[in-house]
């Protein structure tokens, strides 16, 4: 491909400043924020890379983090790059200490791959997103290129990452080819040309191999910026599916808008910072109403509105704020709710296990607690009696806590 | 290849007690005894590998001490493999800092292969012994089977090695594939079956994992057996040809003769243990003898003879000893020496200059030390007036010191 460069449009100094005021919103650190200046002055679009995992995704607001900052950058004209490492992936776990992580075929690792885009999609302006995988030119490195390569990294410098100085010093082992993978991660920067590498914080030591790798292979090296990590609705740890306190992305509006709602004021104002596309000023207006007396519920709404709009629509936004306020404020019922039919002996079902098989509990004990604390209804009244049984033939509308409903029909077993 | 695996013909536990004692004869190390004595009663050919480095050879005595044990387990019916480490040799120096060190061409390799096969040839029964290239399986391993082969070992226990545990401490880089060639080499003896691997003993860590690997992939591990480093003629430092204490192997019978005649007693003996094959009772014999008072002058003529026999022919081996003695006892020139033309003024060339271009001496210093030494004869005559000059048109015989000699005829300059 040959074309006559045009002369790069370089950017007023006002116009870097204001790019670079949106680039640095929320990271945990810009390396470097200087060499980031000079490149936004080029006027020249970024080639923006994110290295994604290849494993099958369900994306929750954590991982938008990253995103949202990528589709940010998107809309200021730069160019994303979702780098899949299907290389080391087809590889599977070569130590064979895990067998957790089985190799993935070439059919999965793409089949994944379009499944986050497709997520991701929520988030990214597709049109200025590109899938790469990294097979493409790590495969032809063959096993000379594999030595070439790590010769341009010495073992110290490695030891030097957190977690190998960490296993080092404790006597953990450390297989050789665990060094090789922040390399070939590197390496993948010097085959796109990247321009800025996006990651979280953990993935600091591999950012910056990249850096050093671009410099080595006589390109500018690429800028790192992380991201730090969402903290889960619990507002303690991390979000995490494992966790369970994280909001996926394809989750329901009703259910999605119910967490937010659900998250204490001050992690409210970090869920700003992280994940709303409200500029830092409408956000220092909102909070400077809030603590001059507005209800920061009212605040609260706004945010779990604008996230339920972009994973839905506005209309689903409108819909579920409607119905969480009849529900809480009304009593009402939700619209939507599980339907299922369970089977009960010729005495009925009891309440306890009903719940249980309505999914609205995980266990008869834990149904049972719940009783106890007042805390399970069968058509809005409260049971207070745990031999209360559902007869063979009721259609009724259980509720457990505040946002669990489900209406269940009892008909004879066998 | 599909054959019937015949039935083996086991070894009697003396027979194998035999040639244990040929194995072991001056060696530093053989890593395990028992396994070694399993392996040779199985009464099969062994699979001994030598890995070589395919630079450019020049062989000397010190590297027939592993020949030469190869040698002795040809004669007992095993198979030597040369093993050219042509492989990481194309690559070069990956990390740029040895420019000493070009990478060499698939016909630069060969080439030196063939000439060190046939120089080796003097030592080893060319019919047992095979050459083969690890690019044959190396190449082949791909950047993934690298990734692979690097997820076998661990970086402490790859820093374990002598010199890789003094530079990590010392602080100085250790590039990280520099981990990846034991692992190659230890691979080589995977794809070559390898029943045991000879080296010297600078070289046991990496034999060792090359035993640990074969144990990975299933088989039974090599043994392996580290021979000592030989002691140059100095009889105090390494033979090397850098530190010029060392006896080519392509040498003429007379410098070969002569170099071994210079040795000392004690040297003698360990040259007798590892280059001779005489056996251990036929040494200690003539060792015997000398502790009785024969000259052990007589012992060194032996030694000589048997390897200028070896590298030449027994009639050179005589023939070297005749003029040996005849120029010692008798004062007599050698029969053959560099003859060659220098250029002098018309009044002559100096005697210091034409010892120096006639390759006598390294400097002119050098020549005006001997003469004041009585060092330099010139037809027979010690040369005491540093002022001598050789007058055009003469021709004559120079002698530096004992051994070195030349005819030297000068022609005018122009």
């Amino acid at each position: 491909m040959s074309h006559a460069a045009p002369a790069p449009a370089t950017l007023s100094p006002d116009d870097v400043a204001s790019q670079l005021a949106v680039f640095k919103r929320g990271v945990d650190e810009l390396i470097v924020e200087s060499e980031m200046a000079k490149k936004l002055a080029r006027g020249t679009p970024l080639r923006i890379k994110l290295g994604l995992d290849p494993t099958a995704p369900d994306i929750h607001l954590g991982h938008t983090v990253v995103l949202n900052k990528m589709r940010q950058m998107q809309d200021l004209g730069h160019q994303v790059i979702f780098l899949i490492g299907d290389f080391t992936t087809m590889i599977g776990d070569p130590s064979g200490r895990n067998d957790m992580r089985p190799p993935l075929t070439r059919d999965e690792i793409e089949a994944n791959a379009k499944t986050y885009h497709a997520q991701a999609s929520k988030v990214l302006d597709p049109g200025r997103t590109e899938i790469r995988y990294n097979s493409e030119w790590s495969e032809p490195l063959g096993a000379a290129g594999m030595i070439k390569l790590a010769a341009r990294y010495t073992v110290a410098r490695m030891l030097e990452r957190d977690d190998f100085a960490r296993r080092f010093a404790s006597h953990t082992p450390i297989a050789i080819h665990e060094f090789l993978y922040p390399l070939m991660q590197g390496y993948d920067s010097v085959a796109l040309r990247a321009d800025l590498e996006l990651g979280g914080t953990d993935q600091k030591f591999n950012l910056l191999v990249g850096r050093e790798l671009q410099r080595d292979y006589g390109q500018e090296p690429q800028c790192i910026l992380t991201m730090p990590l969402l903290e889960g609705i619990d507002g303690t740890e991390k979000m995490s599916k494992s966790k369970r306190n994280y909001v996926g992305i394809t989750e329901s509006p009703q259910s999605m808008f119910g967490k937010l709602m659900s998250i204490s004021d001050v992690l409210m104002w970090r869920y700003y910072e992280l994940l709303s596309f409200r500029s830092l000023d409408a956000i220092a207006a909102l909070r400077r109403e809030c603590d001059a007396g507005r209800n920061p519920r009212d605040a609260k709404v706004l945010l779990a509105q604008e996230i339920v709009a972009r994973f839905h629509s506005p209309a689903d936004a409108e819909h579920a704020l409607a119905e969480f306020e009849a529900r809480f404020r009304d009593g009402a019922l939700p619209e939507d709710m599980p339907e299922m039919t369970l089977e009960g002996g010729a005495a009925g079902l009891p309440v306890a296990q009903a719940a249980k098989e309505a999914g609205l509990v995980a266990s008869t004990s834990e149904a049972l607690r719940l009783i106890a604390g007042r805390g399970l209804k069968v058509d809005g009244a409260v049971v207070t009696d745990k031999g209360v049984v559902l007869p063979v033939g009721a259609t009724v509308v259980m509720q457990a806590g505040k946002r669990r409903f489900a209406r269940v029909k009892v008909r004879l077993s066998g």
